[in-house]
Order: C-alpha cells, then structure tokens, then sequence
C-alpha cells in the first residue's frame, strides 16, 4: 500500500446579502461568505487537501474563478468533482480531518449534518470525516468576524 | 494497520496578569495567554488534532469554556483526558509535529522540558514529539504580540 | 515500514527591493520577501516540515538568522542541508504538499518549475512535490500584501 499526505486551506469574506454554507450545509446567519462559488470555505479546503495529496494542483487550476461555468455553484458539486479526479489517478480516502476557524456562528448543532453531506459525497463512513471548530479569540480577521478560514488535512492510499 | 491524520490549531489572546504556559510548561514572560483552563495553546492544539484524528469531536465539545470544572484548569490534565479519549476508541499515537507561532519570547530554552512533559503524559519517547516554534515577522496580530498561535499535526494507528 | 507526519508554516514580509524567491525559483514581482537568507518562504515551510517529521528541531536551530553564514543564503542549500539530515536519521521522504498563501502575484506559471527545482534537490518525482496556492480574500497581512505566509506537510518513512 502506499499512502499520501495533503493539506488545504481557504479564507473567504463575510458579508451581509449571501448564504453562509459550510460543509455543503447552509446555516443560519446575518451575514454570508463572499465568492464566485458559493464560497463554502469548508469544502474547499476539503478540495484542495484531496487535490495537494494527489498533487494534482489546485482548486483553483481545477475550477477557476474567471469561469462562468462555476459562477454560484454548489461548492458540492466541486468535491464530486474532486473525488472524481483522484479516483481517477488510482488514489482513495484513508480519512479527512478539517478545523473551521471562525468567530460567529456557532456550528456544533450543524456538524453531524456536514459530516454525512461530506461522507456522502465522498463514499466513506463519517466517522472518517473529522470537523472542528475553534474561534480566533477576537483577534485578527476572523476575530473581527470579516472573514473566517478552514484548514483540511487528509490521508490518501493507493487503491 | 490502519492509519489516520489529525490536525489542530488553537489561538490565545496574550494579556499582562496571566502566566504564560506552553506545552505544559510555565514560560517566564511579562505577559500570559487568556482563557477560560490555562489557555496553553500548543497543549490545546495537540488535543485537537488527537480528536480530529479519532473523528471524536474536539476540545471544545470535550472540555467545554463554559463548564466551571474545567476554569483555570491544567492543560496536561485535558491532554491526558484526550489520550484516554482516542486510546479508548483503539488508537495509538505515531507521532506529532507541533509549530508555535508567537513574536516573543524565545522558547528554545524550554523546549527539551516541553517534549518531556508531553512525552510523559502521552507514554511515547521524545523522539515522537516535535515542538517547533516561528515568529511571524512582526505581522498580525501574533507579531503585535496581541496572542499566540499553535499548529500541531499527528498520525495515529490502530492498535 | 515506520511512518512519520511533519508540517511547516513560515511567514515573511514583502518589500520593495528585494527580490522574490519562491520554492527555489526567482518570480518577477514589484516587492520581494525580507530575510535573513532569501527569505523563501516556501522553501523554509518545507524545511521545518521535513525537521518536524524528523523531530529534529526547527530551521532556526539548524540555521540560526544571527549566523553570517547563512546571511541571503540561496534557500535551496538549506533545504539540501536539511535533505542530507533526515537521510542521516534514517528517514526517506514519501510526498510534500504546500500552500502558498499570497495576494500577488499569480505563481501558477512557476509552479511547475518549483517542482523540478525541489524534486531535484530532494531526488524525488514531481509527482511527489505538491504546490498550491491561494489568496487571503484580501484580508489580514497577507490580504494587504505586507507579507506572505506558507504550510508544507510531509509523509516520511523508514529507509
């Protein structure tokens, strides 16, 4: 077997007038997160984890900003995508474990529910897909709650 | 064997008045990290990333800042709590690799000290506990000397 | 086989006279980052990954800032001393993926070169040498374009 190591990490701005989704789950909030996708900071982290462990570039090679064919798009859509890409070069999940950085809102009463739309997705138990949450203690951007930040760690393995 | 990734990061504001403790040690330095347990950043960092690893949730659904049975608690107690928590589910720990970001002071001094008291806590050798340690050149708000950040990654296998 | 996780992150500013190094390639651009070597940011991430791993102390230790001899030293001798290291431990390297996280410029015409230039030194494929990238949504030091900032993980195993 042989096993591969990547690692991912997404910022995206807080404004009021969009949907906040993270985790493909769409949650409750004054204030949503500004992109060209529909800036699921969560996922995309996920994305780029999968596609830095498959060295397979990144998000941004795979599903540019500048294309309209991405404009709004369910960030879901984009880890069907990813899964897709590295199944194809001969590479499965091992586990992924994420840690969401933001101020506000709280998300634990939503964690579960992103655990099985990523799980789902991606074909694995959700016991293999790890979320966490953690504030920036007020400090910086995300502390003054104009933006937040994921990071994603994963393993893969050959198939 | 199987394999899993964790990875945590953990942010405390730094604050005159409160002492300064980093890998369970006690860092002389005119100011402390704030939190609700000793706010040690680099132990919670650990804890988080033995959680992610496990899928098992992280600190703040384990030792919750709002529980006054955790308020100015020892970290080392939660770190070892955390290891129970994943050797329970059956897992070991490989190895961890930990960075800590702050402008000041100087760690290098305490860090063999750091490695022992986590070793200890965790019943591995030194050699699997990396303690490595960054300024962010003055940046942010890690290099106003407002907080502290700490990164740790680690790999777990089944026992 | 024994298997080890490593992660670096590394922080510099940008200024104007200076040029810009970036995983061992020189990138046109208006500012360049400040350091005491050549400031590589990317470079040096996967260097404390790689001492990570390794659980070999950090880049500081092995190449101190208050050293002249490492003063705008070429980045690429620290990651081949850095190499020759984790060899002498016993330790091949299994796959690195990074993240560069900066406002500007796009890096996506070097990326390739960055992989030959680091798979050479370290005597892997290319396939092994993961490079993303990613802005801050202009947000904080890296958003203002005051500085740049980079995480490097790494998969190591037993010779």
């Amino acid at each position: 077997m042989s096993i591969r190591i990547g690692m991912g990490v997404d910022f995206h701005q807080l404004t009021e007038g969009r949907d906040l989704w993270l985790g493909g789950v769409k949650i409750p909030h004054s204030k949503g997160a500004l992109g060209h996708s529909d800036a699921d900071v969560l996922l995309h982290a996920i994305c780029d984890a999968l596609l830095g462990a498959a060295c397979l570039g990144d998000i941004g090679v795979h599903f540019p900003d500048t294309d309209n064919a991405f404009k709004n798009i369910d960030s879901k859509i984009l880890l069907s995508k990813t899964a897709e890409l590295i199944k194809t070069k001969g590479y499965s999940i091992i586990n992924i474990d994420t840690s969401l950085c933001l101020q506000a809102p709280k998300i634990k009463p939503y964690i579960v529910s992103m655990q099985q739309t990523i799980a789902g997705i991606l074909g694995l138990s959700e016991n293999d897909i790890s979320i966490k949450a953690t504030t920036t203690e007020k400090m910086g951007f995300v502390g003054r709650e104009e933006g937040l930040m994921a990071y994603a760690t994963v393993l893969l393995q050959s198939l």
